[in-house]
C-alpha cells in the first residue's frame, strides 16, 4: 500500500447474475487494521441470495499479511488470516460488552455493512480484531470453509447445551451437514445423518456418522432411541410432521440456514414435547477461536473443491452449488496460490 | 369409601357440547392412592377441545383427603391436596429418573390416562405421589387454577434461563396472563404487557405491569429497550412480524397455549438474531411445589369467578370463557364448599 492508497479488485453479483469484477479504492490503512492479499475465499449458499445484489460475495476469506496499521499487535507481516461473517463491531453496546459482537446493535443487519469488501478480491482491509488466525494443523484452503459453515455449525453446538452423551441428528450431507457430522462425532456425540438418498453414505459413516437414513419418499422415520438434538443444514424445510417424531422430549431444533419463508411447525407437538427451536447463526469472536481450536485439534477438515478465484471460477462454482453438484464445499484460490501455496 | 367401594360423580362433555352428570366406580383404594374430596376444580382453556369428547373434564382439582392406603405417609386424612395436568408417570423410564415425569414415555400423550376421573367430579382417587399440598397462605378455590395456569406460566418462567434482570413481554392478559404478569414481577423482572385493548389496563399494571401497549390495530410496535422473554398466553397466534422487532438477539419466545394450528414464524428474523421459540407445558413435581411455594411467599394469587359445580354451573362457566367474558380465572365450587368453607 502506498502513500496514494490501494487498488483493491473484487468480484460482485449484477442484476443479470453474471459476476464482474469491479475497483474498490482505499486511501490509507487505519492504527487498527490490517491489509490482507487474499489467497482463498469459499462459496456459502448465502452468497446465492446476494449474487443479483452489487455486493463484493464471500464472506469466508483467507489471506496473508501484507501490512498493518501502527496500533496492530496481534499479527504480523506473513502470517495467515481469515475471517467470517463478523467482521466489524462496535465494541461499546450491551451485546459488544457481553461477548455477543455478533449481535452488535449498531452493526448492519446482515454483517455487510461494508459492501465493498469480501473474500472474493484481490485484498481486503479489516480491523485486527476481527481477524482470526490460521493454526498450523489447517491449510489456507481448508480454513476458508471453517469462517462461515464451519462456525455455524459449531456455534450451535456451542452454544445451546449439546453435552457428549447426546443423540444428534444432521439432516443433509453438505457444506454444512458434512462438516456438522464432524464437529458432532468429534464432541462425543453419536450421530444420526438424514439424507435424501443413499449416495452419500459412506462419506457420512466415514467422517463419522453412526447411522444414516435415506429420506427419499419417506412416509414415517423410525430411528430407534429419540434425538436430544436436530441439525437441519439443507435450504429447504424438513417434513416436520415425520422428524417431530424423532425427538426427545426437551429436544432442540436447530435450523441453520437462512430462507426468505415462512418456518411452519406443528404446534401441539412442540409445546407438549417441550420442543425449543433454536435460531442460530455465526458466532461471536470468542466462540469462532474455539471453533478453529477445536478443528485443528481433532482434525476437522472441509471437503472441498477447488476453482479459480476470476469472474469465470466464481461462475462455474455458483451454477455447481446451484445445481447441488459441490462436493462439499467450493474454494476459490487465487491464480498464484492454486496447489496450496499459500501454506 | 366401603368395602364395596365408592361411586363417584363426575362430569363430561357430550357430542352436543352439553355437560352430562355420571358414574365412576372405583373398587377400592390401593396401597398408595388417596380418595380426595374434590371442593374445587378450574376450568382451562383446554377444556374446551375436550368439551365434546367423553372425558371427564378439569386438570385444575383441589379437595380434601377423605381415605389413605397403608402406604401413604405424606398425606392425613383432613388435608388439602391438589393436582395437575401430571397425575401419573412410570417412575422408572429415562425421563422420571430425570425428574423429567411430565414427560414419562409410558404415560399417555396428553395426559388424561385416566379419562374417568378428572376435576369436575365429587371425589378423585390418585397417587399420593401426584398430590401437591396447599400452602396455609392460599385458599383451596385460590389454589385449583395453579394447578395449570400458574403451573404452565411458572414452569417456562423458571426452566428457561429468564433472570430478574430481564426485561420480559406477556402478550394476553386472561387466565395465563393474568399469572404471568404477578410470577415476572415478583421474580423481579420489567414486565411489558401487550392486550388488546386498554380495558385491563389498570388492572394489570395493578398486578405488576410496568407498561402496557394496547395492540389493537396496530400495525407496529414500538417498546423502546428490547424484550429478552415473550410469553404468549393468547389461544391465536399474534402478529409475529411485529413482535419479533420488540426482541432481543437471543430473546426467547414461549406460546404457552395449545392449538392444532400450524406454528408459522419468519424464518430469517429468527436464525439471523438467534431468537428461540420454546415449547413448554405444565412442570414435573419438583418444579409444580416451587411454584406452590413462591406463590405463597409473595402472595401471588389468581382472580377468579366462582360457579357452582354443577352441570349448569360447568355449562355457565364455558359460554362465559369462550365469550372471552371470564375475569380471570372459572372455578366450580362443590356446593356444601361454597363462600370458602373448605378453608
Amino acid at each position: 500500500m502506498t502513500d496514494k492508497g490501494i487498488d483493491i479488485t473484487v468480484f460482485k453479483g449484477s442484476p443479470s447474475g453474471k459476476i464482474v469484477a469491479s475497483t474498490t479504492h482505499k486511501d490509507s490503512l487505519k492504527p487498527d487494521e490490517v491489509l490482507l492479499k487474499i489467497t482463498h475465499a469459499g462459496l456459502c449458499g448465502t452468497d446465492l441470495h446476494y449474487k443479483t445484489s452489487g455486493i463484493v460475495l464471500s464472506h469466508e476469506g483467507v489471506g496473508i499479511v501484507q501490512q498493518i496499521g501502527p496500533e496492530v499487535t496481534n499479527f504480523e507481516i506473513g502470517d495467515r488470516a481469515g475471517w467470517g461473517y463478523l467482521h466489524n463491531s462496535c465494541g461499546h453496546c450491551d451485546e459488544c460488552l457481553s461477548g455477543n459482537e455478533i449481535f452488535c446493535s449498531e452493526r448492519a443487519m446482515y454483517g455487510f455493512s461494508d459492501v465493498d469488501q469480501g473474500g472474493f478480491a484481490s485484498h481486503a482491509i479489516w480491523k485486527a480484531g476481527f481477524l482470526f488466525h490460521i493454526p498450523n494443523e489447517i491449510s489456507s484452503s481448508e480454513a476458508a470453509p471453517l469462517m462461515c459453515a464451519g462456525a455455524t455449525v459449531f456455534n450451535a453446538m456451542h452454544l445451546y447445551g449439546m453435552i457428549p452423551t447426546d443423540r444428534v441428528g444432521i439432516i443433509g450431507v453438505g457444506g454444512l451437514g458434512h462438516l456438522a457430522i464432524q464437529f458432532a462425532a468429534k464432541m462425543g456425540c453419536q450421530v444420526v445423518v438424514f439424507s435424501g438418498t443413499k449416495l452419500k453414505k459412506n462419506e457420512a459413516m466415514s467422517l463419522g456418522a453412526s447411522e444414516f437414513y435415506v429420506t427419499e419418499n419417506m412416509q414415517a422415520l423410525e430411528i430407534g432411541a429419540p434425538l436430544k438434538h436436530l441439525f437441519v443444514t439443507t435450504s429447504q424445510q424438513p417434513d416436520w410432521n415425520c422428524y417431530l417424531n424423532t425427538l426427545a422430549p426437551h429436544a432442540k431444533i436447530y435450523p441453520l440456514t437462512l430462507s426468505a419463508d415462512a418456518l411452519t411447525l406443528p404446534y401441539m407437538q412442540l409445546v407438549v414435547n417441550g420442543i425449543t427451536l433454536q435460531g442460530s447463526i455465526c458466532p461471536s469472536r470468542g466462540t469462532h477461536v474455539k471453533m478453529l481450536r477445536f478443528a485443528a485439534l481433532h482434525h476437522i477438515k472441509p471437503i472441498i473443491e477447488e476453482f479459480p478465484l476470476t469472474e469465470a471460477g466464481i461462475e462455474e462454482a455458483i451454477q455447481r452449488l446451484e445445481n447441488g453438484e459441490v462436493r462439499y464445499r467450493a474454494v476459490l484460490v487465487a491464480e498464484n496460490d492454486i496447489a496450496g501455496k499459500s501454506k
